[in-house]
């Protein structure tokens, strides 16, 4: 499936001279989403995970559907405010702006082998951050995997030894 | 499975007063998690559904894993900024505040038959905002279902003429 064609491309959003890639497509799409769920479980379930993790909200979409068919945890990591137990959090840079992530402090157990997702790998940031987290918890990160890897923004250099595996790879702006 | 016993409570959360029904150890236990999205499926398997539809963050995980096992696609409802394309949207009253959802515009054509679902049903602000935005697309919204329902907000009294489904009851607070 040429995945690729049924992600919309949209120019200038959320900031101007961004092009924004809007997954929104492949969600609407049964056979698009079920291939796309399907490559992260045959690219990931050798791991050895037994937690998949992921940042909100469209990353929640990916981790949920994988965690279903896999038989593992699901974590979301989520924006201030937002988990209602005791957490811990991490700041990062985004490609626009700044945010913050929080986790349960009782979402991982040390030792517990995590599979790090999300829609996108831009500047790596949210998955730096992401892997933090679950670090600072005691997990292992297993890998991290990505729908949409934007490789101009070199984001797996904020990644290294880190088995990094992504569906679509842009090239170029 | 006493999924009432794995949600957890935690009082003032958001607000002082509130008792915050946390739905994260149902998908951090993968029993749990299955036994909740197979309660969907087999529920609702048979309204002629092609579309499942859920409010941003929480509504999306169990969304996800519903499209993807019955092979419907899935559609975003999000806070504003967030959906990139042209859209639709509906202002709607909180338990606590007032909140604003929005669905793109091509995110069902007129005809198609819909699933509304959300991890809790409260005061109803949010599923009949949901409701609306589904309506004015010309979708065919078969059936609402939710993991919770605060019974005592009394929250389907918003939602007249529809089938109103959840798990788990709360009588009262």
């Amino acid at each position: 499936m040429d995945l690729e064609k049924i992600i919309r491309s949209i120019p200038d959003f959320p900031n101007p001279g961004i092009i924004f890639k809007d997954i929104t497509p492949v969600l609407g799409d049964p056979a698009a989403f079920k291939y796309t769920v399907d490559w992260f479980c045959d690219t990931f379930k050798d791991t050895g995970s037994v937690k998949v993790c992921a940042a909100e909200a469209r990353g929640f979409m990916f981790a949920a559907a994988i965690g279903y068919k896999l038989g593992w945890g699901i974590v979301p990591i989520r924006k201030p405010g937002k988990l209602p137990s005791t957490t811990l959090y991490e700041e990062y840079d985004l490609e626009y702006g700044k945010a913050i992530l929080h986790i349960h402090d009782d979402a991982i157990r040390p030792g517990e082998r995590v599979l790090v997702v999300d829609d996108l790998l831009g500047t790596g940031g949210t998955a730096e951050a992401m892997v933090k987290l679950v670090q600072r918890l005691g997990g292992v990160v297993t890998a991290l995997g990505f729908v949409i890897e934007l490789d101009f923004l070199k984001g797996r250099d904020l990644l290294p030894g880190f088995r990094v595996e992504s569906l679509v790879h842009v090239a170029s702006e």
